[in-house]
Order: structure tokens, then sequence, then C-alpha cells
């Protein structure tokens, strides 16, 4: 294969072969845009060059002689030839946009005469010995490693010794000076002189090229954003085009849509007499396209089009204006925001550019979460303060309060507040409801905070453990020392993790028109259904809003712990015996009732999967901390011995169950194989909460009745028993019956490893992956994201967090197990996911893959689901079409 | 099938089929031993019984008619003909011995008429009307369900009131008049007479026999003894024989051989004119069988030795002598001592009775047990005051103390001592060292001191939490209310949980001849090697004398939290940087050099696996109670501040450390990605010491070093490159090699489904099966012993703990998974399990049936392995055979 290729014979190779820029520079010459002519070194060149161990591919200088001679017929120029010379750019460009990241060299063939000649021929000896000037400081930083400073403090003391404020205000006397002293440093610092040969220059400008791929600020980039090191860059060289050679000449940006908003409308700006890097240096205010003359204007408007029936999609282009001819330099697809991201893709669809299909399969998923959720204006110039967890989306400001029940009085009367503490637990819901945000100093993305935030779909920042907090006395201090206290208003920003302090400017949250469009579209080609995770009316509601089929997991926890059912609860928790305990579960049944009918109500027919108690019982109690100090104020205050007698129960109590890992403890079906009351007392309120509504609705409810941590196809048995004798009991009561489903998560790899028996027995499937990745890494969530993920990630020795994106080999081959052995042992086994990872695009896929029948997220992930599931199956449709 | 059938009708049924005491009355008939004639109801019966819900099946009593008319033709004598009049016992026999649990009813055949017949045949009219009183009190109690105390009341009343001692000083007078009040009592409870027809007894007295089986005791005992309850019970319907007939009557028990000490000789006891009963009320004391008469003991001698040649096995028989006829009347197994079935057995080799296979098969491994450790005297009259987990099997004496240091003391000193703890930690090592057991009220089967007990083989009962423990006031009290004092002699059996009080006998282990001899015969047999767990000098001695062949975990934690280590410990783990935790490991490097010479001076060239450090940080610190108080006391004696500043400063650690699931937490090879420089020095101490070693002793070291806790395969690839630095860095410095293997745990189910992946860089697997049980289940085993456990074994969702028995079906298809994954990636891979199932007798055919190479298990288990693993090769060997 040739390592050289002139732009007409790229034509056919790709991105990865002609890296990104280049690849657009031959797609734009092919259809006969207008470019100025070059070639491109491919990255197998340089995939070589390191393979060798830095060292030149055998050929790849003869070749590129070879191709350089075509260049100097096609443009009737010679590199180095002093009556018409050839100047070339030599430009780095990888697969993925770097920017600037590598090298580039522009100006190269110009030296002491053939900048004479172009100072001629431009009648511009300033340009001419500026353009040589920038040459030979960009070659001796690039190419022969000069301390690129060393350049600055020359230009820097000519300019003070004149009192001169831009570089562009250098004559062309201290030009000449200044170009000697640079050729001085250069001798001075590498011990040789400046080469004078262009060609001999160029091949080290290509090797300069090549070593910049591996750049510590390089290397680093592919890291964050997870780019292979393999791909290496190619590199452009590309006869030069100058926007300063008068006021006929320029340069200048176009977006051929809105990048802000999506609208259908030629954006960008244009300077005249003036080069790439002057843009950049900002010294005049370049024009509006608006207000370019109509010649260019429609030059550009005619270019734009093209650009987007040819690469059917919003195009970012450099061009340039040499002496009234225009020339484009580059074109890739826009950055833009979520926002316009599906506008475009839908108006796209409407000009018929492209089809509903690649709408749906253009769109990030990850990105588009930005449209759910307040964000932070980006161009607030604000810092963070501290940096915790982002355990829940959105951005929140208020006034920093320390207490629950402060914050649940002030959050009444309509103050904005942001709760925090050091973790939270059940006793301050309260609270986290009335609060904008939620702020706390331990705890990792399962902790109870960042849970319930994103249930709720509130902002929260978890596990801020630089801060030092002090709840007592209502203040905490960041680690630069600053001090926040309570009533001082501070922001938090729950998709980065960011705290900042006062109040910062907010984007507000926009579901457009287009967007219900494209989640149309997404809905019609998807196989996966999208299920919701929601435990209250009001997320039922949201995420009926959102697009929910199903719940997929409602949990009980809350039926449990909200403060008018908790001291019940306790009691409970405390009974010595079974009488007391059934006759505390029997005062919590009207709560239980009256929140299933509501939620019944709210999905209006759609299945609901209520999973039993799941939590230790534990969590329901205060800490153990938490009563000693009561004691102590009790025996401080001589208080009655019946009370001190209670708290000095509650306290063995809680020591009784306080466990080593309660996430391998006492907790799940577990408990009710120890207390089948609890399960037997939820079963009957789910029953009787369905018939009722039924019978006010005049509707279908679908109810499914989920175990939780089943290890054993006896646990499942025996429970499935106590169920279906405690549904039966109401069937009595009633006189009526209703179909309901019994079926069980699938989170313990033993669940997986027996999924054949257990489907004997269950109606439904459903994967906790959280709990399913936690037990088959033998990671504890918040442990392993407090103590060692980060360096885990850092380390590469784990790609991805196994808890954002799931681990398809390991855990993802339980789950394929699981279904399968399950829908063999019962083919009308249903199968979903209500896991975290049923929100993340990645791991959608596997699920799709895998054939699975739904997933299931919490509300506010639930239009990324829909376009994820969408994606998936439009990928593995064309998978299956191509095969 | 037929459900009733004479003795020699039965020959070729077997034991599910009659009942153990069914089946040896049929084997004994058929090879002509003098058995008196009868039948077999068999278990089919009994199980269509309960099949149609407590309905005898029809056609059984049809049948059961014929084949009485059979043996009344046999015997000459009629069921209720008053002239020649038939007498019968209907028992119980089910599969497995229940002894005591069901019902049999005696001298079913006995009524007004018959007894008077009996009466003239004997010349004996008590005996007859006594007979006749027994029938009718067995028959209403049994048969009628009329309460047993209120014939015994009769019986007293009637005893009073002749100032009589003894049933048998009831003249025939007086037992007329019982048997009339007797009747009376039958008619008032049950409202009818007693039916006066014996064919309608006898079928009254078989469905009772069929009720037996499911009563609440027979019931109990099974779920206790784990045997199945559909197995159904046979009912033996036999002529009655009389060893009360006069001085040529008699009744007798043998075994065959000595069951305390398994002497070949014969052994047992004789009552003159006596039946079964009244040897078992203890009226006379009964001769030994020396003392008969040479007639019969030659009949017995030739009984005996025709029953072992039958048999195969020491028979418990039993033998009624009636006029001086001999007739046999049960025989089975002969129960023993576990010393007892090691010397039968190799003596039966010995004899050419058996061959050693069918030696070795017929060994309860877990039996042989106890013995390896000592045992409290089982005639001793002892009462347990308190019970708790069996964590570590022997049994120990000494005076209770409360305090570690104390205990330390206090043994050096040469006092017996028993150390009582809440529970213990790394640092009471040297308190357990000097104790003779351990007792806490806290932790689980793997609570520190549960392990550390098992490690060294000393007596622990752990997780006691029925007692109150006051260490502060050095007592503890028992549920009881019983106060137990420091310095009270206590005594604990580490094998059954018990707590006593006082000093109790003990029997001390024994090693015999005969079981060296069997050992030595398992290890000619079995398949699977035996290696064993040892952390130190002492036990790798231990286990070598057990018969180790290789150490298959040394776990390295005891390196560092022995006494005069762990303050170094600390100063690493508080290191600021990695320098100084450098210097902190180099100050440990010189301890751990020397305890690896030690352990491979002592292993002799066996392989020695090594497992790195796999323990959380925050083990080797104080808790967070402990350093506050110490934080209080120097407030409170205005300490320095820098004392003060440093107690913060550890505070501050052990909360940065803390966990909320430590068993999923950052240990293991995690901690090792975070601090390298951990295995670095371990891996050195290690290499070194083998080269040491080897230029000691001129023999090969072999060294296998382990990384526990891995899950991903780039842990694995990660970690070997530093192991593997580390070793050429010494041999560097030595200036010579040495071979050594690089090898994981497989302990997560993630390393288990990527095993294939993990072998490419490993040379050996071993199964962590504890951490894969806790994992796979989701299980703490400390939390789920405490919590919920008893509860899943009492309800039959587990039938055995997976922490004692493998849990095949899960855990076991990951172990089956992964050994043939991993060794088709690495043919060369070695594979083998240092979980405590190793040492688990059913585990260990599990691990033979999978193909492992070994088993490690701790010293004190190693001779149960051996005899277990070699059980297994046998039992493999069969089947192969036989398919």
């Amino acid at each position: 294969m040739a390592l050289v290729c002139l732009f007409d014979e790229a034509v056919g190779l790709d991105r990865f072969q002609l890296g990104g820029k280049g690849y657009g520079l031959v797609e734009m010459s092919s259809i006969g845009l207008p470019v100025p002519p070059g070639m491109i070194i491919t990255t197998e060149a340089c995939k070589k060059y390191y393979a060798q161990g830095g060292r030149v591919p055998e050929g790849l200088f003869d070749e590129l002689k070879q191709k350089l001679a075509k260049l100097e017929t096609l443009t009737g120029r010679q590199l180095g030839n002093p009556e018409k010379p050839l100047f070339v750019s030599v430009r780095s460009g990888a697969p993925y946009s770097m920017p600037g990241m590598m090298d580039t060299i522009l100006n190269l063939g110009l030296n002491e005469e053939t900048a004479v000649t172009l100072a001629k021929r431009t009648g511009n000896e300033r340009f001419a010995l500026d353009a040589h000037r920038r040459f030979i400081q960009m070659f001796g930083k690039i190419a022969l490693g000069v301390n690129g400073q060393k350049f600055e403090d020359i230009l820097e003391s000519h300019k003070q010794k004149l009192h001169l404020k831009q570089d562009t205000d250098l004559g062309p006397a201290e030009l000449r000076l200044i170009i000697q002293e640079f050729r001085d440093l250069i001798k001075h610092d590498t011990g040789s002189e400046l080469p004078r040969d262009p060609w001999a220059q160029l091949q080290m400008a290509v090797k300069a090229v090549f070593r910049s791929w591996s750049n510590p600020r390089a290397v680093e980039y592919r890291r964050y954003y997870k780019i292979a090191d393999d791909l290496g860059t190619a590199v452009t060289l590309q006869q030069m085009v100058f926007g300063n050679m008068g006021e006929d000449s320029g340069t200048g940006v176009g977006f051929t849509r809105n990048p802000s908003t999506g609208e259908k409308k030629l954006y960008g700006e244009y300077l005249r007499n003036a080069q790439g890097e002057d843009v950049v240096a900002g010294i005049r205010t370049p024009d509006s396209l608006d207000t370019v003359t109509a010649g260019l204007r429609s030059q550009i408007v005619d270019v734009a089009g093209k650009l987007e029936s040819h690469f059917k999609e919003m195009q970012d282009f450099e061009f340039t204006v040499e002496n009234g001819k225009f020339y484009l330099l580059q074109t890739r697809n826009g950055k833009r925001t979520a926002q316009a991201t599906v506008k475009i893709a839908v108006d796209m669809v409407g000009e018929k550019l492209i089809n509903r299909d690649e709408a749906i399969s253009r769109i990030n998923p990850a990105e588009i979460d930005q449209l759910l959720h307040r964000t932070l204006d980006p161009k607030a110039n604000v810092k963070a303060i501290a940096k915790g967890l982002n355990a829940s989306p959105g951005a929140a400001s208020g006034i920093a309060v320390f207490d629950t029940n402060e914050a649940a009085m002030l959050g009444e009367k309509g103050e904005r507040v942001i709760l925090v503490r050091p973790e939270t637990t059940p006793e301050d819901i309260h609270g986290i409801i009335r609060a904008q945000g939620l702020l706390t100093a331990r705890g990792g993305m399962t902790s109870h905070a960042a849970v319930v935030a994103r249930g709720m779909g509130k902002a929260a920042v978890v596990g801020c453990s630089s801060i030092k907090l002090d709840p007592d006395n209502r203040f905490f201090k960041t680690a630069d020392g600053l001090i926040v206290k309570r009533g001082e208003l501070i922001t938090i920003d729950g998709s980065t993790g960011e705290v900042l302090l006062g109040n910062v400017p907010m984007i507000e949250p926009e579901l457009t028109d287009d967007f219900r469009t494209l989640l149309g579209w997404a809905d019609k080609s998807r196989r996966l259904g999208v299920w919701a995770n929601a435990d209250n009316p009001e997320a039922a509601r949201k995420a009926s809003e959102f697009g929910a089929e199903g719940i997929g997991l409602c949990r009980t926890e809350r039926m449990f712990n909200a403060s008018d059912r908790l001291p019940i609860v306790r009691e409970m928790i405390l009974s010595e015996d079974e009488e007391h305990r059934k006759a505390a579960l029997r005062r919590l049944f009207p709560f239980q009732l009256s929140d299933f009918k509501d939620i019944f109500r709210s999905m209006a027919g759609k299945p609901v999967t209520v999973r039993l108690l799941d939590l230790p019982l534990h969590e329901f109690l205060p800490s153990a901390e938490e009563v000693m100090m009561i004691m102590e104020d009790q025996r401080s205050k001589h208080a009655s011995a019946s009370a001190m007698e209670q708290e000095a129960r509650l306290l063995a109590k809680i020591r009784q169950l306080s466990e080593h890992n309660p996430m391998l403890g006492h907790r799940g079906c577990r408990l009710a194989v120890t207390y089948p009351e609890i399960y037997e007392t939820q079963t009957e309120a789910i029953i009787r909460a369905a018939i009722e509504v039924r019978r006010e609705k005049g509707e279908t409810v679908r109810v499914l009745i989920m175990l939780p941590l089943i290890t054993n196809v006896n646990e499942m048995i025996f429970l499935r028993k106590h169920v279906e004798t405690a549904a039966e009991h109401v069937f009595a009561e009633m006189g009526e019956k209703i179909g309901y489903k019994v079926g069980t998560m699938v989170e313990t790899p033993r669940a997986a490893l027996t999924a054949g028996e257990l489907a004997k027995y269950a109606d439904f499937f459903s994967f906790g992956t959280n709990d399913l990745t936690q037990t088959t890494y033998a990671f504890s969530r918040d442990d392993a994201e407090a103590k060692f993920m980060s360096r885990y990630l850092e380390d590469k020795i784990l790609t991805d967090s196994p808890f954002e994106t799931l681990d398809t080999t390991g855990v993802g081959r339980l789950v394929r197990m699981a279904k399968e052995e399950g829908r063999k042992t019962n083919p009308h086994l249903e199968v979903g996911v209500c896991g975290e990872h049923g929100g993340d695009p990645r791991s959608v896929a596997f699920f799709n893959e895998v054939g699975l029948d739904y997933v299931s997220c919490s509300a506010y992930r639930l239009p990324i689901a829909r376009i994820a599931a969408a994606q998936a199956a439009i990928a593995k449709s064309k998978t299956v079409g191509t095969v």
C-alpha cells in the first residue's frame, strides 16, 4: 500500500488511514470543491515508525519525493526554487480530533531566497519576512526541539525596545534582525545551523509530526478521551495559501448550521487580510458571514450546501481567500450543543438528507442527558471550590444548610436550600425533598443520598471528601482553607461533581418538539422495551411522561421509612415475637395500600414490578452513636427508668443487627425466610390495591411481584408459596381475583448459575446488575469508588467502571447464561434489567444483543435508554444485513 | 410387587425395602441362622399409605392375611386360636436406624383365652397375665391413642397399695384387676371396648406403626440426622419367643468385636429368665458372655463368626433363648468408637474379610476427626452452661481469663488458661498462643479467633452470643443467670461448641499404628494431592507429620501482625508517600526473610505456596474506639501536643480506611495495585529466602507465589510484572537464580468466569472456596451464620451450610468451568483448592471428580482429606468400572 497519496489518489480511504483532516480534504477535493493541492502521508507510516522504535519506514521519503514532484508539476512551482517557490504546510491529523495536541509547521519552503521572491510577488516585504520568521520559529521549536519560550523572549525584547504591542507592528528591519537572532539561537542551542535545504526541512518536519503523536499532552488527552494509542497520526502536506495578501484576501470559519440552536442558517466569521492564527490572536474583530460581500457569501453558501449534501452532516469548515480566490482548508462535523444535535438530526430527515435510522444513530445518548437537567451556563466564569462524585445530574443553587430539619423548614417556606450532610439516612428524606440539591462528604454512587437523589431527579454531589464538614458548628472548609458557613449561597453541579461558590447562572432544560419527534422515531426502531425505576406516584408520572412502558423496579423501602411509618417499622423490628411483629405490620398496611393504589393509578394499566423489602432491618434504626447520645442526655436529665430502658433495648437491638458486611448480610429474601409475615403483608397490600384500582377505573392493573436477592431455588419455592397464600387470602376476602406474576431479581452469581432451576418457579427475571457487579467482582461499590477505582482506571486495569458500563466479559456472561438457561426451562420467562446499567447506552446495546425483553432505568434516563435501544436495534439489523 | 413377604420370599431385597431390622432378619434367615419365622410389610406399603393421605393401600390386608396363613402353617399355630395360639411382635423398622423413635407392639395374639393357654403351656400364670397386661398397655397407647401415663398411673396405684417396688412383684390377682382397669380405661377414653379379635388388632397395629413414621419425635430426628422424609418404615411381624420361660431361657446382646477398642473378641451380656425389656429395666445385673455356659457360648461364637463372614462387618446382635433353644432377633453393623472403626477395618483386611479399598471406604472421615484432638470423656456426666459455634475442634480446660495480656502472662507461667473475649484481633495473638483455648462472644466461623485457632489446632468456641460478657469487670453471665468470674475453671469443647463448668475429664488423641497403616493405604489409592494450609514453621512441621505433600496456602498476614512487626506495619500504613512506605517495608524485610527461611527449611523441598498480603490495611490498625479512649485519656492527663497530634492522625487514617463492606473492599491484589511496593518487598523476601535455604541445604526449594482476589486479567499481568521485576532484582544481587511459579487465587466469580484469560498469565490456580462461596451466594459468612443460616437449614432451604460442604451446583459449577477453561488456554496449569472445603470429605469427592490436582487444608484435617481423597478415587473407579 502506498504510504503517501496525492489527494486524488486517496479517494476511498477512510479517516483511520487519512486522519480526520486529511479525509475532509480528500473528500472535498473529490467533489470539486476548491482545495489547495496536496498529499497525505497515511497513518500507516506513523504506525510503522513506532513499530520500528522511532525509525522512518524504509522508502517513505522516496515515495514522498516522487509525490512531491507530481505536486510541483501540478502547481508549476518547486520546493526551494527561488523563481517559482512552492510553500507547503505540514500538518498532523489523527483519526479522532485531538485539537492542539500535536504539531504543525506552516510556510515550509521559505528561506532567504524564496522569501525575497514571495515579497516581490505579493509586493509586501513585511508579510514575506514575517512568514519566514514564523517558519523559523515553528521549525526551530518543533523540528529542532529548541525551547519555544526563547523565541518568544527575542520577539518580546524587540517589541519592548520599540514600545510595540503587537507582533504585526514589527517592521521589515526588525524582522530581519529577529530572523538573524533566531538563527543564532538555533545554532547555539542545537550546535548546528538551521538546515537550508527545504527538502531536508520537510523530512525533519514529517518526523516531528510523527513524534508529536506521543508527546505527553497527546498521550494524556488520549487517556482521558479513551482513544487508542496505536491509531497513529497522518501527515498532510498542502500548498500554502495566504489570506493576508491584501484587502481581497482573508480567512474565515463557517458552520453550515447554527451550532448552538441547530437552526439551518449559515453561521461563521470572516477576517479580511488575515491568516487563521490572526483570528485566534484576536487583534481585530471578525465580521459575521452575514456582512461579507455578496460574491463571497454566495460562494460560501454554495460550498456549505455542497458540504452538507456530501457529508450529510452539519460541517464546521475553514477557508481562506487569496487575492479573491476562495480555498477550503478544512472541514469536519461541527461540534454543537445537545439541543442542536437533536434539531439538526430531525431537520435533516425533513430535508431528506438522511433517514430516521441515521438520525437516531448519530445522537450520542450520553450527551442528551444535559437536555433533561438544568445545567450550569458554560459561559459563566466560575471556579469549583471542591469536587465530589457526580451522583445525580443537574445543577442547583441555594444556601448551605447543615441540619435536615432546618432544610425542611426553610424549603417549605420556599427558600432555595442545598442540604450539606456527612451522609444521609432514611430519616433525612423530609429535608432532601424540600432541598434543591444535596451535598455529602461521605458515601459513593450507591449511597443513600445518591440513590434517593437520582430517583427524585434531584442534583447531588456525594462523597466530597476534600471538604472538612462540621455540621454542629454549621460550616465546611475546603481543601484551600475556604470556609463556607450556614446561609452562604452555593451551587452544585451533579453532572460534574463540582461545588461552586455563589449563584451560578443556569440553562433550563427543554424537551423540545424535535426531541419528542426523535424519541418517537426511536420507539419505532427499537426492540427492547424501556421501563422505569420509580418508587412513588410522582416518579411514576414522570416516568410515564418520559415514555416508560412500565415500571421495572418499584422499591418498597420508602413505604417503610417515610417519617409517619418509621416508628411503626421500628416497633416491628423490636418485636420479640411473631404476634407483635404481625400487629405492627397490620398498622403499616393502610399506608402501603394507599401507596400502591397511587402508583397503580398513575401507571394506568401499564405493568408495575414491585420489589418486596430488600434493605436490612438495621437500615431502619438509628445509629448506635445516636442512641448513645440520647442515653447520655437521658442520664444527665434523670429521665424515667422506662424511657431509659427503652433506649437500652433499642441499642441492644442495633448491636444485635449490626453486620460486618451488610451488603452480603441479612437482607432481601433472607429477611422474608426469617419473617415471612413481612412479604405476606406486602403482597396483601399489593393485591388489594390492584383490585381496588381496577374497581375504580375499570381497567386491568398489571402486577409483577419481585423477590430480591434470591440465590437458591428453595428460597423461590418457599417465598412464592407465601406470596400465593397471601394473594389467595385477599381474593377470598374481596370475592374476586386478579392475575399477577411472581419473579425474581437475578443479582447474585448463584442466581445466574442456577437460573434454569429458578425459571421453573419464576414468571420473570430482572437482572439487578448493580449488585450482580458487586458480587461478581467482589467490589463494594462505595468502597471501590472511594478507595481504588480511580487507580484502576488510571492504570488501565479497567477501561470503564463496571458500575457505569456493564462488564460484558464477566457479569455479562452471567446475564447471557441466565437468560438462555432460564428460557430453556421456561420459554415464557420475561427477562429485563433494572440496575442502573439499564440507562447506560453501551450496556443497553449489550442487553439488546443478548435478547432481553426490556431495560428499566430512572425516569430521567428514559430518553437516553430509548435512543440507545433504537441505536442498538439499528446497529444489529445492519450487522445481520451484511453477514 | 408384593407388599408383604415372608422372610424367605424377601431374600435379595434391600434395606430400603425391608428396613434395617427386616433386612438383618431376612439375611440371617437366608444363611440358616436360627431366626423365629416371620414376614415383612415393605416400606412400599408405608409410602403408599402416605401418598394416599393416610389410607392403607388397597389389598394390603388381603395380602397380609394370606401370608399370615402361611406363617400359621409353618408354625403350626394360629392367631387367636385358643388351643394353639400364635403370638407375634409387630415392629417398625426404617432403612436407617432411628432408635426408639417409632412404635412397636409385642405379644399380639394374647387375649383372655390365649393367655390361659399360655399360662398352661408355661406353667407360669403370672408370666402369661403380665404378658397380656403388657400387650393391652402397648396396644392401648399406640394403636388406640390412650394417654400412656394413665396406664402407668393405674399400675403405680396398685403397687403403692401393696407397697411394692417393681412391676414384677405384682401377683396374678393384682394383674387380673389391673387388666380389667386397663380395659375400663380404654372404654372410657375411646368410647369402645378393646377389640377382642387379634386379626382386627393386627390391622390396627400395622396402621399404628405406619403413623409412627410421622410422629413429631421421628420427624425431628430425621431433620436432625438429615434422613429423607419419604423413605417410609417397614413393619416386621415375627413369632414371639420368650426369654422369661425359666432358667433355661434368657436374653442377650452381643458384639462380634469390642466396640470401644475394636479388639477381635466377642463382647456382650446375657440375662437369664428375662425378656429384652427386663435388661433395660436393670433389675438384675446381666452376666458377661465370658461366663455363660459352654454350650451357649459355643453357639454364640458360632453365630458371631457366621454373621461376620456374611456381613463382612462387626455386628451388634440380639438373641433370646427359649427353653434352651437359641434364637437371633436382630443384627446390625455395630456402633463403635472412631478408634475401633480404624482397628476393625485394618484387622479385617488382615483376616482377608475385606480388601484395602473396602477398608478405606467404610471409614467415615468426619468421625476420625476425634482421633486427632483431645475430646471430652463421653462418660463424664456434665452439662453445658452455654453453646457457641464449634469453630476449632478439640477440648480444653483452664481458668477463665478476660484480658489478653493476663492470659499471656499466666500461660507463660504454665497456668492453663481459657481466654474469653468479645472477639479477637491480631493484637491478641500473644494471649491466644499461651492459652489452652479460646471463647468469644461474637464472630463466626471465619472470625479472627476461629481462623487463628484452627490454624494452631487450638480448641475454640466462638460467637457464643448467649453469654453476657463484661471483660472490664472480668466475668460473664450465662442465659441461666450463672456468673463465671475470672479464675473459675471452665472447659470448652471446640467440636460441639459447648462451654462447661469445671474441669471435665478428657480422652487424649492417639495416632495409632492401625491408623497410620490405613492412611498409607489411602495414599496409594488416591489421585488427588493433599497439601496443607500453614502459616508458620510449627504448622509446617505438623503438616509434614500429618502427611502434607506441600503447602497450598501460606498466609503472610502473621508476618505483619506479630507484635514486633505491628508498629512498623502501622508506620507503613501511616506513611504519606511512597518513600516512607518503602522505608518501613525495608525494616519489615528481615522479619519476613527469616520467616520464609524457617518455613522453607521445614518443608524440605516440598512446594510452598505463599499468598501475598490479602487483608485490608485497617485490620492492622486499632479500632476507632480504642484510639478515642486513648485520646480522652491524653486530654485528661494533659499529654503533649505532639502525642495528641499523633493519635489524631491515627484516628483520621482509621476513619479514612474504614469500609462499608470490608470483604468487598480494598484488599488482596487491590492493595498491591495501589501500593505495588508491598508485593515487591514480599517477593524479594521469598526469593532471597529460597536461594539462601538452597545454599544452606543444597536442595531445591519449590516456591509458588500466589496473588489473592484477582478479578481481572490486567491485575494479573500488572502484578506478575512487579513480582518478576522484584525476583530479577534478587537474582542480580545474589548472582544466582531459582525457579518459581506465579499463580492466582480463584476466589471471585469473575476470576472463574474469565479463567481462560487468567490462565494465560498464571502458572497455577488455587480455588479460595471460602470467599468464592461468599461472593457467589452474596453471603457474608459471619453475618449469615449469626443471622439466618440456622433458619435456612431448619427450613431445608439449604441442606448443608455451603461453608462446610461445597455447593456443587453454583460454586462448584464455577470451579468446574474455571478449571476446564483454564486448562484449555494453559495445559500445564496446576489447579488446587485452599479453602476450608479442602478438608471436607464430600467436597473432596467433588474436587476429585472435577479433576483438580490437589486439595489443601489445615494440618489437623489432613488425615481426613487423605481418607476422603482415597474414597473418592475408589468410588470413581467403581463407577467407571460399571459404566
